[in-house]
């Protein structure tokens, strides 16, 4: 039961790290702007997170895998956006 | 050998994950303001944070401990600034 609970950590740390990218493609789509958002941040982190897939696949983690693919969609998107919105 | 290149891809992950938080941090405190970083995605990026931080307490696992009390220190810094520059 009590491992239990620490799984239940790891999944809710999991989950809200991942999703938390979200709201920020939303504002990002919805101001059309990202200006203040760093873009050696997003490429440094987009890198980290494609490391992170290469090391779940590398070790067969699907929740490594899932996550940081999901990771990686939402920060590739908030990418494109602030370069699409700062060029036009 | 072919583990210890795993191991790399973990550690490289690890730390480009994290670090790449710290360029925000620069960006935020030069411009003086973060208006377009979502401020939903900063509080449930640190709560995730947060969580890794206990799930890697319980688990004792330092390298999870490591990366998020880095990540959560850089996160909160980024969250005070732009809470602290959007008063101002």
């Amino acid at each position: 039961m009590y491992s239990l609970h620490i799984e239940f950590f790891g999944y809710f740390a999991a989950i809200l790290t991942t999703v938390a990218f979200l709201p920020q493609l939303i504002k990002t789509l919805k101001t059309k702007k990202a200006d203040d958002v760093s873009l050696v941040t997003l490429i440094m982190f987009i890198c980290g997170v494609v490391s992170w897939i290469i090391y779940g696949y590398a070790i067969s983690s699907l929740p490594i895998l899932i996550a940081n693919i999901i990771t990686f969609i939402l920060n590739f998107f908030i990418l494109i956006s602030k370069i699409y919105y700062e060029r036009k």
